[in-house]
């Protein structure tokens, strides 16, 4: 029998779950900082729910799961693993219509997907969604994106960037360019690959659709070869903005647009997001096909993908409910986030929550053993005793195999005496001190914890 | 269309939500504080993995997921949702030879079963599992129920007992009223319902099972009548444990079993667990086929169900990896803790995270209101700022309706003289503050958060 976890799925081990525990857990304090309520949903839905929602690629992922019982025909299925959390959140907002208006929402909980498994990518993968349903207000906008600001900074970040768009602009671009309207989402979606096939790539693919050249032409010079400039200069959005509205004429789809963005931008500002950290990138598209305004992504320097990203989806809770509720969102990569701090080196954390070893002797010295570690748990200190009586350097070699900074030992001698052995289990350095003063001197010594405030 | 959560799962909106958190939080502390450390595990397992775990009952209540793309047949499944936190601990056991030995490892995940829908019984919900596998010393059974008197001990609850058994002592009093070894398991099986269909019932089946006249009245002497005595009295377990010694005569394994409890129970007064909240339960047999050692459950005064439980069991890693890895673990009831937290009135905590609302009174005043929404947040303080600007009566409403203590009113007027209207939402008393004193005046009125030291 082949024992292993299924394809496309990770086992997270102690040394893996502890990084991922406190990501989550600065996640967690940066989202209710900005007054978001923790939701939680099953994890999978009934079929219908996710059915129609991610199109005929998305829907063909997911993991559909048998009828159970006598009822169930051979081979039907009722129930799916969820594949994102956000129709679980919309379906949520129509299924209670008294849940406070605005709803402000994060759920941190893994998702499915039955891709080819890759380096990289996983079946099963952790989304962290913190979303806004029932305003159209900017604030959302303003609100999502500072608090995506303060997320990264607080993980240690210093080179990321916010890029924001809007849906409409490249609406009003993408006619501007004289493009008609029924070719508007299959021209996005060509565009959305900019970052994966390059200009020439999205040019080709645009090709084959069957765009004239004279349309070609006009997106090339409109989206490339003008805004080349402003990309590569910083701090240039005014007059970029300047230029896309002598683009746009009199649409007043993408003016409002332009004026939404610029909102956005003073908005950031004022919420002390700093100006250098926000880029207007009217090339960014965003590949699902639900959002109708402001879209923004998150990108770090040195990586090719993005580590966040959303926008404004105002009609995705109207098609449960018939009532349309705006909505506007962000997601975090867990996974993503998690591969750079540690490329980075920025994970502030031990290989073990443990904090002090106390070793068992002999049978001797079980009832001191026990009594030592309740006392060192008491004052708040985390403490594995090992269980086994035995040999000293087989336990102590086991407490250093775990990276646990001390162990306190107290063999039968110690115990005669009423002190206890303090050994830095990476240094080897030993202190003995009295039993009494032995809990104040290890809470003294332990490193300061990543904070958790 | 039917806008619904699947049947049998619940959604947990943030009133639900929070409390949870409270009790996860607090169990990860104390796992923490007794050296395990955190494992996570896919959702789903390979039917090979879960296959022949959990008895046929159990194999019928797994959710099974269908093959994916053109290989599989219609109706195939090769994937099911974990049924447990158990049999996925015994498969990381067998998979990864290098982790540490003993390896103490704490999950908290839901886990999926088909089982008809009830009032307080789900088909998905979390389980919070505590192991040890690598030892088969005594100290892991110690260190695991003094671990359980801490959890329920810092939860509030006061009057809970822990009590123990031994499923080789079970199997001593069994041969000793002259029931066959081949009839050890059925005969369990029946005692384990003592709970819910009473001392005549279990009479009943075992008669049913074909149990004659005297091996019942030796058992019902034996685990009833005599017992009773001992049962009602506390602290008498001495003598219960004379009682029960001098019935299992020369039976090496009933009298080795007698040694495991008297040790355990020495053992966890010296760990701190006051002797009245341990008690020999003789009767206790717990339902799973899979204990080899001590048992136990956490049971509470005024709840019929038990609210955490365990055991030792020693060959489930084997059928992974054909080499014998001992083990022993403590479950503990998330939704019946929660159940009886509500019930009691213990939960210490309010119904949103949210410390502060900052209401938007008009553009005008959009950029001091992100300002000052900033200034709270970089303090540590947890604040929503209402994303529309309009009626201040609605925005206060919605705090109120959201329980959100305090409000930070920054309207025109406030603004020119800069000044901030600090409101208690609960009993609408109001104070007028500098914009440089308002920061540190709603920190220190922040009710004091539960401990998550």
């Amino acid at each position: 029998m082949k024992v292993s976890n299924p394809k496309g799925t990770q086992d997270f081990l102690p040394a893996a779950a502890i990084p991922r525990r406190y990501v989550v857990d600065t996640l967690v304090r940066i989202f209710e900082r900005f007054g978001f309520e923790p939701l939680e949903t099953p994890a999978f839905e009934n079929l219908e729910t996710l059915h129609g929602k991610y199109g005929e690629e998305g829907e063909r992922l997911l993991f559909k799961i048998l009828k159970r019982g006598e009822g169930g025909k051979a081979g039907e299925a009722d129930l799916a693993l969820r594949y994102d959390l956000t129709v679980p959140l919309a379906r949520v907002v129509a299924q209670y219509p008294d849940l406070p208006r605005p709803f402000k929402r994060y759920q941190i909980a893994p998702v499915w997907r039955a891709e080819k498994p890759q380096r990289g990518r996983y079946r099963e993968f952790w989304q962290c969604d913190v979303d806004v349903a029932g305003s159209t207000s900017g604030m959302v906008e303003i609100e999502l994106l500072a608090m995506a600001n303060e997320v990264y900074s607080s993980l240690g970040f210093e080179q990321f960037v916010i890029e924001i768009n809007h849906r409409q602009l490249l609406t009003g671009l993408i006619l501007a360019a004289g493009i008609p309207a029924e070719q508007e989402v299959s021209t996005l979606i060509s565009l959305d690959k900019l970052d994966k096939i390059g200009r020439d790539g999205v040019v080709a693919e645009l090709q084959g659709k069957g765009l004239s050249s004279d349309q070609l032409q006009a997106l090339d010079t409109l989206l490339f070869d003008q805004l080349d400039a402003f990309m590569r200069a910083r701090g240039l959005d005014e007059a970029l903005m300047g230029h896309l509205a002598s683009h746009l004429g009199d649409q007043p789809g993408g003016r409002k647009a332009l004026d939404d963005l610029r909102a956005l931008l003073t908005g950031l500002e004022h919420a002390g997001v700093p100006r250098d950290r926000v880029r207007l990138t009217p090339t960014l598209a965003r590949g699902l096909g639900y959002y109708t305004g402001p879209i923004f992504e998150v990108t770090l320097a040195n990586f090719a993908s993005s580590v966040g990203g959303g926008g404004r989806y105002d009609n995705l809770v109207g098609m449960f409910s018939g009532r349309q509720v705006p909505a506007c969102g962000i997601s975090f990569g867990l996974d993503r986030i998690l591969l750079m701090l540690q490329e980075e080196n920025r994970l502030p954390v031990l290989a073990t929550r443990t904090q002090v070893l106390v070793p068992f002797y002999s049978e001797a010295e079980r009832d001191a053993t026990l009594q030592l570690a309740a006392d060192l748990r008491a004052a708040g200190l985390r403490v594995d005793v090992y269980p086994e009586p035995g040999r000293l350097g087989t336990q102590l070699q086991y407490g250093s195999a775990r990276g646990i900074p001390f162990a306190a030992i107290q063999g039968p001698d110690e115990l005669a005496r009423g002190v206890v052995m303090v050994r830095n289990l990476a240094n080897r350095a030993q202190l003995e001190l009295t039993r009494k003063d032995v809990v104040a001197h290890l809470k003294a010594v332990q490193p300061e914890e990543p904070s958790r405030s």
